[in-house]
């Protein structure tokens, strides 16, 4: 039987209303590219983004179009993402990290009709310029003063355009699942996918983010997105901290630790949310300082799996860890590792280990795991297969790519993560690996992970990978690619030891290979296809 | 342009099977009707609510049916609202303060085929019985050794019907606006009109209440519901508690202050929630006692305007109070009263002001102000109209019931609530009055509201209310009805003379009447019919 209940479309921008009704006064803080910090709140920023949407009307951005962002976190590419989803268009977010030729690709498929940009990105899409869409509208992130030198054509000003308008503007109704942004994962085989999240995804995101992590989304407590805007939402940041009145700190440009922690302690920053490797910079600079920013209470780390040292080392400094899982195509929250009070009453060490899981699904996201026959496997903690999930933030196929969609949910509708994982009775997931980076080494598989975690426990590990190399004999060995610490010997001998102290014999890898730098992905992971085209043989090519 | 992204229909079982998941352990509390303290938890909840729902299909219940509870609160009646909810049948929580001749009307209207009652109840089932639908299934909510001496056909016992079952059930699926749940408003005046939710309305409501009390509905948080389950859904708890990790104490028929202080004393409630006759009575007990329960940091006010002098007496002792407005047609929460960081940093007197007024709207409802023309009035905290609300758990009509669903919603949509109202331009409401309890009087309106708040903030009065009288020459004029607070003069002087320092003097009623005791309506509201009706001359007639 029907209920009787009003059924209003959602809408990203209901949120945006709301906290300049209620948060006003809440700042959202950036680092401006132009230099200097920059300080407004989500009652100002409503008003320019209603000025913002008329501007849009009025280069002739309608119902459905994409609009492309190539930018920093920043108030303006905030803005963006709010008056372009209000006028029913599409916020195309571009990460700048992106090889050009992807770049291109990903520009002409999404068919942009107007691309904002960042002064940072202006080389760039000069140089890209021959081969995007002849009418693709150029729109620079300044005001007139910091207007650039260029060659893109009829190059626009973003504060000229909101400047030009007034605030006398109502958000549209539309059909709650009208699209409201794309997201391209970067694929590091084959091309570009475009997630295309709804209105209503988006909107129940914000909400199932909201009452997960309270600690951090919660009003007045200031949030610091290192995860960038231009990738995956920055984790539906900008949805879920307008939504509970969080304040908003902007990285812009900066994200060495030396910067981060500046910025984190003049602006009392209580939540850093960011993936591993900038974290990494961090806890160097903190070392360095001899101490954590002033008010720095909480890190929400996700992208890929946090070693477990690094889990430790923010602990011990009375930071609490909170491990996040999820994917582009997730919007991208699955799992937070926020503790349950059962868990929370445990000693350090066992909480330690909980926190280097990837935590437990949120509300709104059902996860199942399968053999490799599609049938589904026990929550016991033991049983290992490939995940799958389930719900209303969660892609049910690719932009534009009827070959992809075909392939991206399974029978009964669930959306193949191409993770394997665990999952434990209380619902604690861990993830194996991603599947094409496990090592099947005579018959047995191993995690790549696993062994990664381990060795980074060694003091002279800086960063490290693991990766499947040929093998004669045992179809595949792993391989330790290390970064060393400075200043620190390249101890093989040693490290493998240290492996060999916590893992089965079959596990450890034959040889370890020093490297300066590991090849990294346009959002921040270690790039093992890369890893594996340069060390197919199983020596050290490049 | 349509996004692609999953639409999976919102189930309300789907925060159960969360909760038992991801916060198994989390406690549900249950002052028990047959005596002693219960004691369960969200994973056990959930098996034995399966159990429940074979249980119901075995009784016949199918998708649809409305199944009636006349309970307490206990986690009896909690497990009947995802029993009944999960396999596509109404729970219809029937109020036990109803009148006969309501409860009668009610379960025909609904016509119940189950209906599920206390122990405490069961004489009221006896005397009604003979009007009652012939098929109507009796069950009592207790074990076999408990089972009453009743006059009831074929009285079945609960225990009996859940221990029967195996937990080896699956929750249906069924598009989300199905209905889940069914409660009428006591309309102090005609029949009571049903409010039909659906699983739609619910999970958002259990979401915007999640993500706006935060400092009550986190993990492991102790709140006690004396707001009664059998009534507007308990503001939400059942469903919000759950999702957030929140846990529940329920005090059963103990409901005096001395009952509830000692319950939360004993289990270290956090929060408690109820309408401000109940709080009279806790104050008076914490008095008593020489302090507040310890760990008690929280009450949320609703139902009615809690007085000012009640938002002191809390806040004087740390108790952090949330004055909040809803209405069973809003399943029920409009607004909160959780103070913004702006508000928060204010000195105590301008937030004791600020808490009590209604609060800010919660996310996903939207609030309007209209003259008597319909046209929308400013949000400048000076203009005053009918107050009307949009969004997505607010009825859009009646069950079965077609001239109240014809009235119910304005041209636009809204739902026009009968409260006159101002909200300030930060978005804080005021709720003036209802449109049916204002005073006119010689052209001017006088809110009973006002009146009521600076007399409760008299020493001598303990409650009071106050009534339009007719007048000869202003038309209507203020009664203030007063019960005098215990072993206080009846000051008629002393009460208008600390008015008039206070009110204009056109506000001021010229009569004080004192009674023994304020008629109630079955939510625990004053009964302003009652009164009009006791005192249309101006004079006390009973």
């Amino acid at each position: 039987m029907q209920g009787l209940m009003m059924n209003r479309p959602m809408r990203v921008n209901d949120i945006l209303t709301f906290a300049a009704e209620v948060y006003g006064d809440v700042e959202v803080v950036s680092v401006a590219v132009e230099g200097g910090i920059h300080r407004t709140n989500y009652r100002e920023i409503d008003v320019r983004t209603r000025q913002l949407a008329k501007a849009l009307l009025k280069l002739g951005v309608t119902e459905g179009n994409r609009v492309a962002t190539l930018a920093w976190n920043g108030y303006r590419h905030f803005e963006l993402y709010y008056g372009i989803a209000g006028i029913g268009a599409v916020c195309h977010t571009i990460n700048p990290r992106l090889s050009a030729e992807q770049m291109i690709y990903i520009v002409n498929h999404a068919e942009d009709k107007v691309i904002f940009v960042d002064l940072t990105f202006i080389p760039i899409l000069n140089a890209l310029q021959a081969h995007l869409p002849k009418d693709l509208i150029y729109v620079a992130m300044t005001d007139r003063a910091h207007m650039p030198q260029t060659d893109l054509p009829n190059l626009l000003c973003y504060e000229e355009l909101v400047e030009a308008e007034d605030a006398a503007y109502e958000w549209p109704d539309f059909p709650e699942d009208t699209a409201c942004g794309l997201c391209y994962t970067s694929g590091t085989t084959g091309n570009p996918k475009g997630a295309l999240y709804t209105h209503r995804s988006t909107t129940m995101h914000a909400l199932m983010a909201g009452v997960s992590l309270q600690t951090s989304l919660s009003p007045g407590k200031k949030i610091l997105p290192v995860v960038p805007l231009f990738h995956v939402n920055a984790w539906g940041l900008p949805y879920a901290a307008p939504l509970t009145g969080a304040s908003l700190v902007f990285p812009g440009a900066a994200m060495d630790g030396p910067s981060i922690y500046k910025l984190m302690q003049e602006e009392g920053v209580y939540s850093a949310w960011g993936v591993p490797t900038v974290w990494l910079g961090l806890l160097a600079e903190i070392k360095a300082q001899g101490g954590k920013p002033s008010g720095f209470g909480e890190v929400i780390i996700g992208g890929s799996a946090a070693p477990r040292s690094m889990v430790e080392a923010f602990e011990n400094m009375d930071v609490s860890v909170c491990h996040a899982w999820g994917m582009t195509e997730m919007s991208p929250i699955g799992t937070v590792g926020v503790l349950n009070p059962t868990q929370d009453a445990l000693p350090m060490k066992e909480r330690i280990d909980l926190k280097s899981k990837q935590g437990r699904r949120v509300f709104g996201v059902d996860l199942k795991i399968v053999d490799e026959d599609g049938v589904r496997l026990p929550h016991d903690g033991e049983a290992q297969g490939e995940l799958f999930v389930r719900g209303n933030a969660i892609v049910s196929g690719y932009f534009n790519n009827e070959e992809a969609t075909s392939g991206a949910l399974d029978a009964d509708g669930w959306f193949g993560t191409g993770d394997v994982a665990k999952i434990t009775a209380e619902g604690m997931l861990t993830i194996t690996d991603r599947a094409k980076d496990l090592i099947k080494s005579g018959g047995e598989w191993i995690s790549s992970i696993d062994v990664e975690n381990m060795a980074m426990s060694h003091p002279c590990v800086a960063n490290c990978a693991v990766i499947a190399v040929p093998h004669p004999k045992w179809d595949e060995r792993p391989l330790l690619i290390v970064v060393a610490a400075a200043g620190a010997d390249k101890d093989q001998a040693g490290i493998l030891a240290h492996l060999g102290e916590n893992l089965a014999k079959w596990q450890i890898p034959d040889e370890v290979v020093f490297v300066e730098e590991l090849p990294m992905t346009a959002t921040g992971k270690v790039s093992k296809l890369t890893l594996r085209q340069r060390h197919n043989d199983g020596t050290l090519a490049g």
